[in-house]
């Protein structure tokens, strides 16, 4: 996104009947989405929720509050519209596509699900590479062409989501490696285990980076090596949204993980993302840091699934109407500023 | 609205399929506005925006950088639908009503305006009271009978808004005196003044609080002192709305200073008030302290008009929704949490 063609918006910006700069963030992330549509005045007609659920292999270690089976229970609750994410797209009028990229569970063939399966769950990122450099591009490569599928299902607002029991585990494993904070600095209580239980999980993400020796300039086996099915999926999504420049809302933990693999990848696409909302999970402000980002959103949420991104899209759809459909002072006769 | 209601709901919250408490700030509203429907499930069908505007006999001080007129002009901006409030209002489905309670013009009878004036703007706080103790409770019953009207209209949310140049003037005086905080520790740069005149308007702040000796108990009277007629407005509209048990969202300092007037008259309306947003008028947090609530948003806006408002009713809503159409584990069939 060019920086004249935003500045450009900018001033459009101020031409309409409030005092400038007044509506804060909002004029951000329509100046950088009105950017993004040089042709003409941008709209948001079609949000799409992309939800990649894969299971860990490093639940064996109990990190996680829950069972890994709530993965493959959770999916079919997605499937059956009772989910968290399903009562809140369909508020905002956005569809939900399910992408099992390596759930521990056989689905039936029927459901409406996006059947990627890569292999069921990864490896124990304590014990050995969670998988190999093949299984992460060949899922970074499902994520791309969904976004290339994105473009031409004309869906211009994409949000991101994750389900995987045991993913903030992988999370902070790759956003401490990528960071260079300590994984006592950046692990939080993920699904909502006690400090002991936390301080085990610590434990376990020191194991593996002891264990890998990881490299942050190679993005690709960091995310091989301690990294998920689902979080592969999300950075390929990215890395092919921006391609498509298309904007992508980033939810929470999971999926700026994600994000920072992919920005290691392809540094540009930070252009295409807006950060949806600060988790509680402390990770995410080391993410946010990599991609130079503060979230729309702070409401101490940590659920995962594209709940914080699909709340922060109704407030980029909000600023993009504001850019499109206002008065301006000559439009509406309303005197400008006379004192400094 | 009773607390062991509000637990009751935080009860079915905790059975739905999302680890407890995972959706932050979404749990705390919805468990609130759930408490208020205690014969079944919460809903929102219909959102109103009051926005009362007026004017300030304070402006001839040079406390604003827009003139006076801006008033009326974007009373008429409003009416077409080309304000900010306006498009924000169409995205969220809520109606917006504009009451004039005291804009310096005569507005043609015609208009769809509900057409209150007490008079043609304040006086000047400076010099003399803004208002007489018989015109800011006239203004305040307007803002009840409106409340009073929206519960037979059918409305379940309400926002507050408001228009008025010279308003953040009187809002910064009303909190200085309810906080016990110097005008210069609150005094912001409203529409966008510079350093100068910032410090020139935090002077006139404290010639108007040495003139009238305000007594932060008797609320009307600050009111009448140093307030405007579309703060009592909003004042009168929290009263009707709690007495009502309707939920009212309030937007930036303005309402703010409003919502903290009818706290002194009847403290339990805190129950009913959910605060949109932290604005980037430093008089927000003093006032945010004596209601006892945190926004939901920080976005760095300080437009008014209710924008704030709004942009929160859409959370609001999205809560209620969660807490109403959500699955629970049982009927889900979705495992609950194994460790600690």
């Amino acid at each position: 996104v060019a920086r004249p063609r935003i500045e450009q918006a900018q001033q459009h910006l101020d031409s309409l009947t409030k005092p400038p700069g007044s509506l804060g963030r909002l004029e951000e992330v329509a100046a950088r989405i009105a950017a993004m549509h040089p042709e003409g005045k941008p709209q948001i007609r079609k949000r799409g929720v992309f939800l990649f659920a894969a299971d860990h292999g490093v639940v064996v270690e109990q990190v996680s509050a829950y069972p890994q089976e709530v993965t493959a229970q959770m999916v079919l609750n997605f499937l059956q519209g009772g989910a968290a994410i399903n009562v809140l797209a369909r508020h905002a009028g956005a569809e939900v596509t399910v992408i099992d990229m390596g759930v521990n569970h056989n689905f039936d063939r029927q459901l409406p699900l996006l059947h990627k399966k890569i292999t069921k769950g990864t490896g124990n990122l304590r014990r050995g590479p969670a998988m190999t450099r093949e299984q992460a591009e060949a899922a970074l490569t499902v994520g791309v062409e969904l976004a290339t599928q994105a473009q031409r299902d004309g869906i211009d607002l994409i949000g991101t989501g994750d389900m995987g029991i045991g993913n903030t585990t992988a999370s902070a494993a790759i956003l401490s490696v990528l960071s260079g904070h300590a994984p006592e600095a950046i692990t939080g209580h993920g699904t909502g285990i006690d400090a002991a239980t936390r301080r085990h999980k610590v434990a376990v993400i020191e194991d593996a980076l002891r264990l890998h020796q990881l490299d942050p300039t190679d993005p690709i086996d960091v995310l091989a090596k301690v990294g998920g099915f689902e979080i592969a999926g999300i950075a390929g999504l990215i890395l092919g949204a921006a391609a498509q420049a298309l904007p992508v809302v980033i939810d929470g933990v999971v999926s700026i993980a994600a994000a920072t693999v992919a920005y290691q990848l392809k540094p540009d696409v930070v252009d295409y993302l807006f950060a949806s909302h600060n988790s509680t999970e402390p990770a995410c402000r080391a993410g946010f840091q990599i991609l130079g980002q503060e979230p729309l959103l702070d409401l101490q949420m940590r659920l995962g699934e594209g709940t914080g991104a699909i709340l922060a899209m109704n407030l980029i759809e909000a600023a993009v109407k504001i850019y499109s459909e206002m008065a301006t002072f000559d439009t509406a006769g309303v005197s400008r500023k006379q004192l400094p």
